[in-house]
């Protein structure tokens, strides 16, 4: 950490800050710049050093050096971790494909969209059963019930199955019934939710929300790998930003960047990171040709009468089409879907 | 909601849509212009109908003509809603003034503090004990013994005490000791989160979330109002924009917009809103004359030792300087702190 | 365009408005809901009746139906245009090159330069004369001499010149010796350069400004286009965005977006795109999987010693192993490099 | 400049990156930490030293320790500049306020608008005559006959006129009926007009570009102070974020930010800050309490027919209202109107 102090400081300032600096447990190194005294604290802490620095009244600002997460970083663990659950792999050089509909809607719903994604070549099927809705007045999920028609849908097609799970209270029951458990975009700086997928030993999908920076993305993933669990992967599905002609901005760049920093997959979400079907498949093919380790893809057998997300869902058929365009693109860049 | 078809749609589309719309217990009315034809879909329905139309193939784009809220809509209710707690209160003539440490600490901390926060004028008193932190090696509060804590200061001061919850399952806890339930930015959809408290006849206080949009801030209460809790206040706190000397991007436009559209109480927190101790007080003043209902504010009795938010906490004496300025400020609007 | 009336307007207020409507030259039609009255304002007009409709006191707001650019319009001319100088083209089937040096620096460094990206495979190549620095204490480019050294590269290899024109009075000495005239993301809507621009017969690479909408995109090429200049080449280079991990946002679904609008190429940058040398190849591939026209790429055969743009400058060996890869990729899509 | 290696640097990069900080002309310090060496680059340059070696293979990050500005910063000159012409005033204790019509269009609407907002209190009248404007098909302004009429509505108000230039060769043109040239927002980065205007000694009033760091705001009045003008006023004007209820967001925090850093005097745009009428009011006041030097303000005798920026422009009697508010909340804040 870097601490600039203030121009004019005095030389009891500097001398006080150094002692700040060492009673936090960091070495303190001072350079005498021409406009500016600078003061390196050297040492590895991260529990808010940083902040009770900046806190002081003579400190211009303080310049962090090292990254604020550990086991997620990839100078901790230099192997890519792969995630794997039944047929579907994410890491290294598997490219795992998830896809299903927004929501559990009903049996035949579930389980006919099940066997028409694995035919077009998934591996895992997602499906909503507590949905998490901007209004209170939308259609809330079939819970428990939406369940159980997951663990049929797998039982019938041997899918992986992914849903979302949003209270801490709820982790127990899910986890009874998914493979995967998906941590929403709006929670992913929910700790306690966190904290509690962090004690079971299911594989974990963590959404990027859609105002996190990447610290504190991986810092999400820290609370989940802290607690033991290391079947963490990365989800981007867009950022918010001014642009209105997308729902939201999916920056690909995520891509190469976390893997210079973590060996956790990253997975890409083209149905919410454009919001449009039309969107969908150049997205998905962009995030293989950018190295992405798994996609996740809305399909519903019906998108005008599905109960949320319709506008950016595909059909089983336009669904098939994607796919292939995938397959031959991770071709081109040496890699496979799963 | 408007509708708006694909050019060259042919009178076979039009009609599908047409049927579609009435099959969503909507009223159609086709308007034929230049280049476009355009469906208006009549009533007043707010379940996700929009959603089922863009997701028809042969939708251009689909218009919204009426918010997606409406408990908290000043349509529904034109008088403001005035909270109160003790001798806080938020809402119609009132502004309510909030401070205090961003963590509970001590028992000294935590006493010493509200008896300084109320000799400057606050009449409700903030302070953490669950804390949600970025980082899993950061403090993450005090938990149960800082909320006896609170309720000491409460008992000592008179003050309102405000805290955060975190999780459904603390709702009970955090219920017992505080008057006023915070809940998070992070935690702002966090729907089971809002519908626990929402059950509760305590106060809320509902802070924006970065990322949200108005109508997603104006939802996200509905969700507490809609189990029965009249008692909410929004507080915007700053949204996350690229602007990077200061922490977050304090837009006091959103205290006339949602004076517009909602009876609801603005309170404003100039403190995570930019982030630096030296701009709280110019910002603090803005946010009165831009008329909010009240403010937040971090308030520490030693700021570089302060285990959570120093550098946006005010020393006590700083504080009291804020008030007076915001005094003079609310005088000259024609409004009082409380 | 749909206008809102405000809740309780007056049957006087509604007359009010069809008269305001006709006057404007449109046809008002109206339609009363269950909670608003909506005027729909019918007529293929693009001359600020939006604007002017706002303003009037009773509207609550106004929703346009018809996108605000014409000649740019996929409606206007549904084939693609491609734009062809020299040996490069982009557009239809061909993915276009571009590549070179932020800055001329010397002419060993451009003549060296034009080789290397020629033998890796570029048709075009770039360089800066004209240098539009943020600071004015940095390198402002070569000017004149630069234009002349392009040149003389171009005289050795073939290779088709882009180069920045910054101002309209330097419009006509950049069109001397460029073949195709950059305006660059600062200067997106300096509507007199673009007025300039369109007024020559050469091909324009226009950048999106990191703030603009895809309509204002659009708007700044109508400026062009308007002049009777139709070569013009649309080139995101990314959004300003919270995001600090990158220097800007780039967003490709752009590239889909902008195909379903207009029949201008669609160019990708992804060296001001990400800002970052190790994040271009992956994002280089991604664009070509999305669907672009063509690349501008920084290729530097010192990035250490550039004079600008450095960090996100490749050396001629990794912009090799870009066009090898791009080149698999485009082949995966059924199309290929120029 | 604090260079942070790679980790995992040999002694020899390390040699190397001294040399090359050496060659740059600055001093080199090392300091070897616990996970990553970093070298302190010591030295007063501003000229693209950081992009040289960001460039450099083997550094991690540059951290910048000097603000990239000079002339306009504090630290070159403590004393506020205050900009004055004719009856107009702004910074130290003096806020100066500008209003008139968007464009000029006639000379009953320039000179009935500018007696009537003189009435009101303002002491400059602002109006276009070069209009930039985001459509080629929207009204482009009166051109020199709108600079005539202003300067016939100076002579019978002695109001100053503040009109915007939009290109290097109207420099000379619009200097000689204006009193103050306004850059507008788009061309904030338009380098050869801020030099052009920069080459005068007439007041100019630079406004924020929507996507514009602070940096790069000061940068681009250092541009023109570089030029030996040293009558720059700051415009804060709005920045694009994802916020869709107001046209932009305005955040007042740059009033008290700009004032640590710079001498210059900040004027608040809070029509354009918020792009609808009804909300000028509050932020004007708002800004008032903010601490800023003046005010822009669009007023207009009949909004409905405004030929441009009808929806965010007051009428004069709404704007005497204004004026009243920020007249009694400059007097709370021991200034006053100007």
């Amino acid at each position: 950490m870097i601490v600039v102090m203030k121009p004019q400081s005095t030389e009891e300032m500097i001398q006080h800050m150094i002692h700040r600096v060492e009673e936090l447990g960091l070495k303190a190194h001072v350079i005498v710049g021409t406009e500016r005294t600078v003061i390196a604290a050297i040492g590895d802490k991260r529990n808010g050093e940083q902040e009770a620095i900046e806190a002081c009244e003579d400190v211009e600002q303080v310049l962090p050096i090292l990254a604020p997460y550990k086991i997620a970083s990839l100078e901790t663990r230099s192997e890519p971790t792969v995630v794997e659950v039944l047929d579907f792999a994410a890491g290294g050089p598997n490219i795992g494909m998830i896809a299903g509909p927004c929501s559990v809607e009903s049996e035949e719903q579930i389980i006919g969209t099940a066997h028409q994604v694995k035919a077009a070549g998934a591996t895992a099927l997602r499906g909503g059963a507590f949905k998490p809705r901007t209004s209170p007045y939308s259609f809330q999920g079939m819970k428990e019930e939406g369940l159980k028609l997951l663990a049929a849908a797998r039982d019938e097609t041997g899918l992986a199955v992914v849903t979302e799970v949003m209270a801490p209270d709820q982790v127990d029951l899910v986890a009874q019934y998914a493979d995967v458990l998906q941590i929403g975009a709006r929670n992913m700086q929910n700790y306690n939710l966190l904290q509690a997928v962090g004690e079971t030993r299911k594989a974990v999908l963590l959404k990027r929300g859609p105002a996190a920076t990447m610290d504190e993305f991986l810092l999400a993933a820290e609370y989940i790998l802290d607690q033991g669990n290391s079947q963490v992967m990365l989800c981007e599905r867009g950022i918010r930003t001014f642009e209105a002609h997308t729902r939201f901005t999916l920056p690909l760049a995520s891509v190469p960047y976390l893997h210079e920093k973590t060996h956790l997959p990253v997975i890409i979400d083209p149905s919410h990171g454009t919001g449009y079907a039309n969107l969908v498949t150049p997205m998905a093919a962009a995030a293989v040709a950018a190295g992405c380790d798994g996609m996740i893809i809305e399909v519903h057998p019906d998108p005008a009468h599905a109960f949320s997300d319709g506008p950016q869902s595909l059909t089983p058929e336009v669904f098939a089409g994607l796919t292939a365009q995938c397959r031959k693109v991770a071709a081109a860049m040496g890699r496979q879907l799963h």
